[in-house]
């Protein structure tokens, strides 16, 4: 994820080849972040018969016109001659919520759209590229001379709609883990102590990475010692999340009202997850609570943890896209170890708290070989104040 | 420390300001990194009458001219008439292995001199600035009218010569430690395998690390598990190092010469560090050894580990001013639980191990508060490769 930023776009005919209009595109696609899902974050950038920048665009918000339309709205046709236009994602062929992207640009005198990525939906896919070419346009997936710069272009596009590919190949939720550790890896003491480990740069930024989530998830453990709202505070951001509570024995739920969480959150917006076997209890037990949340049950696995792979299935039934991950260390290490996180987000603090007193985000995860270590693709780092931060794909 | 690399200079006559000309000097001052030792990195920059740059230079090696004579041999008594020269550190006043380089300036038509440090030894410092305003030149500390910026370059001024103020002010070794962690700060498998944990960027630069001390000290466990050289093997770079083994108990000093540290070093290089309570044992083991290391003997505490002040004290005394500690687990975590290191270099790869089945680096680190966790400070950040490094102070 890119920061929320005032991104500065080229003066009007500044020329541009075509891995910069690419990248602009994608970076425009990262303006709509936090309002789009369940659609992909969508960018486009056109440039005139010469080369030079004409417009850019993003797909706004959830239900909002595409990201070309946007683009291409306040173009005259005079502009549009010969024009090129750049879209991180392949124009969809067909209505929807809204009209055909590539009918409109059908219409209009342009000479060639190129797109990042072919439509996910192997239905459709090309389908809108070849409304294009009947038009006469030029239509084609962006590839250059270089290899390399085309294998970087490729991630960062994928990236960008990450959770729309992963909810559409695999119609599972995008899982992001997010952790504060210090250098040597801890993440809370023993006593439960771990406020805070990250400095407020670090702490904003969570909050919007929390935003371009529909859900934010955490044990029973992390509710119970740090008592959290889980909610979005951002000075740039307005939006309700959903918050998730792995607590599999439903232990904290009787005093659910006493919570911060449900002070601050709706109670059909928070999602309470408990064992199958407790269903009957629960249910009896909601009877006697003045708010009660949402819950599901959740299969167990042999030892009684909840399975959270039934668990992500349930919260995609519920129409949740992508989920962060927040703790605690038991929490986080058990989505690890069953492999179940799509991203790491994890902060470090410029600390060391020691391992012989305090608790790690992998405790649960065990290799025997260095061979299986498992390792993050495509990291990248930026720094917040005296911390950094490292994301990658696991 | 920086990277060794081709520091480009700016061209002959550019305006440079007090800060940039102080900037310059203190990256030019690295440029020695790995040969002065003990003497500090110090570097000189000279801007003409009109503030445009005329030559920089640096103190390249022990015993060699120091920064202001490198930087000033070449001009003309022209050039210099009216100029002003910035030295890292305030030019010394009295001979050493080389002559006042204050009385060489005092000569010279220089119309200021500006240093950044004052001369750590309280019975020489402003000496050299004397002897320059006693010939009619300015000469002053570094200071600008932003008192942030001021404490940056003061703090870079500190670092370029950091083990030379420490070993001046304490009468100390200066340790450093390296690790190469994972993102959840492990060193080693349970089993003991941890190569490789960083990628070919990282160890490249890991030698330039090792090469910028005296010594490279590990303890017994290491040896026993990698049988490493510990040289240093660096593509710009030919220096012999010193090799310090922890092994209480002179438990692989029977095996010495099947070592490959004994293959690579020659044996008065290598230094055992051994119980005192074993003198006589071991000596008498090492008339028996066809090739023996340089055996110190340092007191116990408690529980039988060795002193590792008195350690260090006994390194110091045997002329070593800068240790860089590479491990193992147990190695590294005893000197951060002692308190007794100056400076991390955090190697991090973009690795998850799990702490269920490995070692971290600070496993006998316990702190039972958050106000107790150990501050790194003013950390820096370089990425190599895929893995990243974090550098500070303890
Ligand atoms: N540094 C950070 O980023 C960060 C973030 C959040 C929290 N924290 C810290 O982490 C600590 C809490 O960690 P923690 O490990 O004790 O608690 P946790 O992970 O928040 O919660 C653990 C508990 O949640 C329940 N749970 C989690 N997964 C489950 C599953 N698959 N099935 C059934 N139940 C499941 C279990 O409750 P039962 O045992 O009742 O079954 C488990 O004991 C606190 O100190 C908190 O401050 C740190
Ligand atoms: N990732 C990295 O950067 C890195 C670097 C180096 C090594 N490693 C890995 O770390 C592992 C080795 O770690 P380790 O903890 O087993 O070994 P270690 O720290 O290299 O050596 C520990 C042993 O050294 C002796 N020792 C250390 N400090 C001592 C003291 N103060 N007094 C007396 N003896 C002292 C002790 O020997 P006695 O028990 O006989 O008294 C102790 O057991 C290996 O797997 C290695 O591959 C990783």
């Amino acid at each position: 994820m890119e920061l929320i930023r005032s991104l500065s776009l080229p003066a009007i005919g500044t020329k541009l080849t075509a891995e910069e209009a690419m990248s602009l595109a994608i970076s425009e696609a990262y303006q709509g972040a936090a309002r789009v899902s369940p659609n992909p974050l969508v960018g486009a950038v056109v440039l005139d018969a010469q080369g030079g920048f004409l417009s850019a665009g993003h797909h706004e918000f959830y239900g909002g016109p595409h990201a070309e339309v946007n683009a291409l709205k306040n173009l005259s046709p005079e502009q549009l001659k010969g024009a090129h236009a750049f879209v991180t994602l392949e124009p969809c062929a067909h209505e929807g919520k809204t009209p055909s992207c590539a009918k409109m640009m059908a219409k209009l005198p342009l000479k060639k759209v190129t797109f990042g990525l072919i439509d996910p939906n192997p239905l459709v896919a090309g389908q809108g590229a070849e409304i294009l070419r009947q038009a006469r346009i030029e239509a084609e997936v962006f590839s250059s001379a270089n290899p390399v710069l085309d294998a970087k272009i490729k991630t960062e596009l994928e990236e960008v709609c990450e959770a729309f590919l992963w909810n559409f190949r695999k119609k599972k939720v995008f899982v992001s883990l997010k952790m504060a550790s210090s250098l040597d890896g801890q993440v809370a003491l023993r006593s439960g102590e771990s406020q805070w480990i990250t400095g407020p740069e670090s702490r904003e930024y969570v909050h919007y990475i929390r935003a371009c989530h529909d859900g934010i998830l955490v044990g029973k453990g992390t509710i119970d010692f740090d008592n959290p709202s889980l909610n979005i505070r951002h000075p740039q951001i307005t939006k309700k999340n959903k918050v998730i509570v792995v607590d599999g024995e439903a232990e904290l739920l009787p005093n659910f009202t006493k919570l911060k969480l449900s002070e601050v959150h709706a109670s059909e917006d928070v999602i309470w997850c408990v064992a199958e076997e407790l269903r009957e209890k629960v249910e009896k037990l909601r009877g006697t609570l003045v708010k009660s949340p949402d819950v599901v049950y959740v299969k167990t696995r042999v030892g009684g943890d909840l399975d959270l792979e039934d668990l992500l299935a349930q919260l995609y039934q519920k129409g949740l896209r992508s989920v962060m991950v927040e703790g605690g260390a038991f929490t986080a290490s058990s989505f690890v170890s069953y492999h179940l996180v799509n991203r790491l987000y994890m902060f470090q603090a410029p600390i060391i708290m020691g391992s012989g007193g305090s608790r790690s985000w992998t405790e649960s995860v065990r290799i025997s070989a260095m061979t299986d270590k498992i390792q993050l693709k495509n990291p990248r780092y930026l720094t917040f104040g005296n911390d950094f931060m490292i994301t990658g794909t696991l």
